[in-house]
């Protein structure tokens, strides 16, 4: 049995200007993570889910990425403004946020449709 | 489907001299961290297994802590020397290392008898 019903890593990565991969986080700081974490404490969470903190997923060109485990569910272009909806619908209610998924045939993929 | 067949967590959690939890690592370099890249490279599984940096993963006591995704693998008290046999057995084979491992009724629990 999983320790946590869900366990989401945020990536926290930040390049610097200029990099050609797209960075998560402007400077390591993730206002996305600290908005998950405030909000899966006031849904009473705090036991069943994790927020961490994460270096990078390699999903760079969908960035800011995170990541939903043990279900595998990928998230692109996050922003902290998605946060309530990822913990009301997906942490809460246990129906991922279609929208804001990462396709799978975009995963690992350079030439997806939304890289380059 | 996931992504990777194995995401790997590698805990690079440091706290200061004299706090009252364990750090995973001393100054948030993973010898760990670096030796599982390596392996998984060697091992020709670089596209299927990811080994990536996490913030904290709090179960401090067992540092140091990584865990293994989908399939919710925790391993407590992992050393650089503990990689090879983390590769072989549970990334290449699919067994995990039984020994490694933290009980999962040591998960999350300040009172068990590793811990205090």
């Amino acid at each position: 049995m999983p320790l946590f019903e869900h366990h989401v890593f945020v990536c926290q990565n930040s390049r610097p200007a200029g990099a050609p991969r797209r960075s998560c986080t402007a400077d390591g700081n993730s206002e996305l993570h600290t908005r998950l974490q405030q909000l899966v404490r006031e849904a009473g969470l705090g036991n069943k889910v994790r927020i961490n903190k994460a270096g990078c997923l390699n999903q760079c060109e969908h960035g800011p990425v995170m990541v939903v485990y043990p279900e595998a569910v990928w998230y692109g272009n996050v922003t902290s403004d998605d946060a309530k909806e990822i913990v009301q619908s997906h942490l809460v209610g246990g129906k991922p946020v279609e929208r804001l998924r990462i396709a799978d045939d975009c995963l690992n993929n350079p030439h997806c449709p939304h890289c380059g």
